[in-house]
């Protein structure tokens, strides 16, 4: 069966939002056996809402539209919808769904404006669907002589998306004799050039599962897509998942949407480890990264940010002689502040950035994109320190997490006991003569 | 002038590819004097290409469509576009466009495969357009009574961008006398409903300029759309944001895309002040924030995660005993966290943030959600700190960046001198009895 999607909202079509909501709606439509068959964006207009509406309704057996349930006037969405279900009619207020965002907005203590009774209009015959994370209840109906079912959820993808996953059964059809499932392997470290060579023909065109590849920073993740039955896309998914995960080790830390905080935290847990960060050039980074995991804190005891230099030395005991000798980007301040966090935090690992993120601050030796990761570990009584040097692409922001996601790398691969010689994309190599980039 | 954006590829429906492509035309089309008024994904399907051609076309004067000139066999473009323009005719090769990609492939020292030879290949009438950065030419063209001006390019955003920039001209309408002038007001700390008020009448749909709201975690924007000829409309944009910012005040921190972290920065900067972070559920988000920021060294001196207790007492003198009596996520902890960041940092200004940020420990007395937000600042040789209480919605994951923003937005006041008893959105405000809400 086919299936659309619409996006509404001016901020889509005058460049001021890119949207992703269409990209993530069409990875779960083909989850469920629809073939979609084109998505649209259209302005805050009653108008060319209800045209786009019509227009998709008759050409598909599932539309899923997101955006313009707002409360402020130029939330339209609701009203073109009403003209195309019940034209000339007036929407409805739907009580229960009044009640709840009472409700919504007692919970977080605040009282209702009058705006936001708009919210629970539907047109007559459409069901309400509760909100959970925000005041906008999504809308649900059927339209049309092929009785298009229609799915209309707010814009907003964290409340978008928890209304599509507990919704979706209810709302939409589904088609489990085509099926495709798709998989996904993440690596971080690793380039998108190298993988492909160490994956060699599984990347074929021709090959059933396909595989293809999805590069952002310094991640890279392999996708596995099966189309079939339900039950035997799901095998062959696997089996190909199965053949691929070795050959990417140690890169690869996770499976389908498993974040590598997620993954070093799990290896940790595994493991009785505990973590802590030291940062200069990520201001934070690191520690976000980590503690964006639920659960974390139990295995991530703390961090510093010590972005300047006196901080380094009254937080993380690096001597200032060695900051002058050596620079903050350095390989022994590196080292240094790792030991430092570990000692401090008692923890069992620790991590350390220092770099320059620019755009400012770069030198002929350092330039732009210098990054030193430190790592240190427990080892008995003793604690041991190491550093690896890179030199990251990208402007201020890319380098910033490509450093971050990296040192997480670097602080799973230390957990593992990883060989410290493996490389790392980014990293340079450092001879008695020069310095040589290294894959 | 009406304009419409088709982007044609199997990776846009299938959720493997965010189309960024169209978020960026539509603003190249709009400085263009067009109104943007759909974008469309198909996938590569010459039927449905040829379909969503045909209807756009007619439909507006400007179409500019991405995608599908590869030389694979699944890249249909150029046949549809040929089943639009001179139906039942075969392509025409075209002999300079050929030239040209056997060039491209002989500076890059390889043979042209055969299969390059297709993108030379257009219906008859059109013209091509030389591709500085890959194999793939564009294609120009004018269809149908109403004269739709058509430009084809490539779907790869490296080589789309600088043939959009060189070819627009030549191939696309442009109206002077009807250009949008889009100004943006950024908000924090104020509710869209609660905003909405505050306009009033200026969100009406009638105004002009016309005025919307754009909503995302703590933050809502304000987007002025100034439409008229190109002198007169940046006159009228400006003078709407005169009007609006005020309105906003405290809450406006910058217009046209500038963050909150540089808005503080600036305002740090303007007043020679010197900011620290002390973080324990943000685990390093707001310093990360801050040091987005380029230029931010200046100003930020480091910052603390003290995710676990013990080092909340070892870092940032926190009395255990207050953690014991009070819990970690109380008024004078955020209140201790702040002054002892201030203290150890020896800075001017320090925010602290410690709340229950969830999935797990939220209690009846503290749900997940909750979060005290402290603040402290040097007064003479005196340290005074303050602290506020939220209840933030969402997931884990908007729990802390609606704190580590509304920190932010707090340390901003603080060094604005703005009254501590303003109101921020997701505040608790506690009375002697009980807690009541605020707006």
């Amino acid at each position: 069966m086919n299936a659309a999607i619409l996006s509404i909202g001016d901020e889509l079509v005058t460049g001021l939002t890119v949207d992703t909501n269409s990209s993530w709606l069409a990875g779960r439509l083909i989850a469920r056996g629809l073939t979609v068959v084109e998505t649209r964006s259209v302005p805050d207009d009653r108008a060319r809402i209800a045209q786009a509406i019509r227009e998709l309704g008759v050409r598909v057996g599932a539309l899923v539209i997101t955006g313009g349930l707002g409360p402020t006037p130029d939330d339209l969405t609701r009203e073109a919808l009403g003209d195309v279900l019940t034209p000339g009619e007036p929407l409805e207020r739907d009580e229960a769904a009044e009640r709840l965002i009472e409700r919504w907005f007692a919970r977080t203590g605040r009282a209702m404006p009058e705006s936001n009774r708009r919210q629970a209009q539907r047109p007559r015959g459409a069901v309400m669907i509760p909100n959970a994370h925000g005041t906008a209840p999504g809308i649900a109906a059927a339209w049309g002589e092929g009785g298009c079912r229609i799915l209309v959820m707010p814009g907003v993808p964290r409340e978008m998306k928890p209304m599509f996953e507990e919704n979706a059964d209810a709302c939409l059809p589904r088609d489990d004799r085509q099926v495709t499932v798709i998989r996904s392997i993440h690596t971080c470290g690793l380039g998108e050039s190298d993988l492909a060579q160490r994956l060699g023909s599984i990347l074929s065109r021709d090959r059933q599962p396909q595989v293809g590849t999805a590069a952002g920073g310094s991640m890279v993740s392999v996708r596995i897509y099966a189309r079939g039955p339900a039950a035997q896309a799901a095998r062959d998914a696997e089996q190909t998942r199965r053949e691929v995960e070795p050959i990417l080790s140690p890169y690869a830390y996770g499976c389908d949407g498993e974040s590598l905080p997620a993954a070093l935290l799990r290896e940790l847990a595994q493991r009785g480890l505990t973590i802590a960060t030291a940062e200069s050039c990520t201001g934070g980074l690191a520690g976000q990264l980590i503690t964006s995991a639920p659960g974390s804190s139990a295995w991530y005891r703390g961090g510093w940010v010590t972005y300047s230099n006196d901080l380094k030395v009254a937080c993380l005991d690096v001597p200032m002689a060695m900051i002058r000798a050596h620079g903050a980007v350095s390989e022994p301040v590196a080292c240094a502040m790792a030991g430092g966090a570990l000692r401090r935090a008692q923890s069992n690992l620790a991590v350390s950035i220092t770099g320059v993120a620019g755009p400012d601050g770069g030198t002929e030796a350092k330039p732009v994109g210098t990054v030193w990761i430190g790592c240190g570990r427990t080892s008995g009584d003793a604690v041991e320190t190491w550093a690896r040097h890179f030199r990251f692409g990208g402007d201020r922001e890319a380098i910033r997490e490509r450093a971050a996601r990296t040192a997480l790398q670097m602080a799973r691969w230390a957990a593992l006991g990883v060989d410290r010689r493996t490389p790392l994309l980014g990293e340079v190599v450092s001879t008695m003569a020069e310095s040589e980039p290294r894959p």
